[in-house]
Formats: structure tokens, C-alpha cells, sequence
């Protein structure tokens, strides 16, 4: 599997556009991801209780990820996930929080 | 045309979902018109001082009407416009205006 060697890229904060952020939070299943990312802390992606299929979830953290609102790395053979809240808030005040609470 | 003489339809708030209100919002243009009725009130759809195709432009109403963001009626040959503030803030506290306020 190349894909879990490969390095993780992440988007600098200041290239981040709203829109890829809306974009990205315009899905409940990442909205999830994130309420659970600020309520629970930082978790491996299988910890999230979701009942979707492998590659569909690993679609939604790719998408969080390359729009700046998660950063990964990999511990063993667990790829963690924390939430960008601070540069996001820096960036873009009380916007996650609104959406989140949104639904 | 008779687009300019169908009703227009409008979505119940208690109807209009998370992702769509977040979709709508992910477009600069979008923003803009929204923005311009935040600050302005009320207004035809040719007032946004915006430079791009009319064809263009009324797909971008159509999305913020569609996605219940604004409301729209003829008024003779002109096609008005309001924001659905008070809707919207009551059904998503705050997403409205921290969406606005990110750009």
C-alpha cells in the first residue's frame, strides 16, 4: 500500500479558501467526523463509529484534510486525525463552530 | 419568457438542509449577492455591480432561492430580492453571518 508511505500534504492555512472549507463541511458524515475531532479529541480514522464502506471514509478524511480543516500523520499502523480548529479560527472566526452547531 | 411568469418556489425552512445552505454559500459570487442584500436591503437582481454573463448571473439566484437563502417576486419588469435572515438565523444561529464574515 504506497498510499499509506506516501507523505501526507496539508494545505498552508493561508491557502485555504472559504469555499474549500464550505465545500468540505457541505457533507454530514465529515461533519461527524469534526464534532466528534472537538468533543472527543484526537482518534485514529477507524474510532468514529461510522458504517460506511473503507474507501468511501477514506474519501471524507482525504477531503478534510486537503481542505484544511484536519491534519493526519501516522502512529504505527494508525493514521490519526486532529482538527485545525486554532489556524481555522485565526482564519475564518467562529465559522466551524456555526456549522457544527448547525445540525 | 415564461420563466418570468411561473411561480416562483421557495423551499419551507423547516425543508432546507445544512448542505444545502453550505453549497450555496461555497461561491464567492454567492457571498457577494448575499452580502450586498446584508448591507443594502432589498434589491433588483441587475443591481449587484456584478460583471459576468446574465445567464451566469441568474443561475446564481436560482441556487441561493432554491437553496432557501433568499426570496424573490417580480415587481413589474424587475426582479426583486431579500435575504431570509430572520429564517435562517432561527433554524442555523450565526452560520449566516460567520459564512459573510469569512471573506
Amino acid at each position: 500500500m504506497l498510499g499509506r508511505w506516501t507523505p501526507l500534504s496539508h494545505p498552508d492555512i493561508a491557502d485555504v479558501t472559504v469555499d474549500d472549507v464550505l465545500r468540505a463541511l457541505a457533507d454530514p458524515t465529515r461533519r461527524h467526523i469534526l464534532r466528534l475531532l472537538v468533543t472527543e479529541g484526537d482518534r485514529p480514522c477507524g474510532t468514529f463509529g461510522l458504517s460506511v464502506a473503507p474507501s468511501t471514509l477514506s474519501h471524507h478524511f482525504r477531503a478534510l484534510r486537503e481542505a484544511g480543516l484536519i491534519r493526519q500523520w501516522d502512529e504505527g499502523r494508525k493514521r490519526m486525525n486532529t482538527l485545525r480548529l486554532d489556524e481555522l479560527d485565526a482564519r475564518f472566526p467562529g465559522l466551524v463552530a456555526a456549522v457544527l452547531a448547525a445540525d
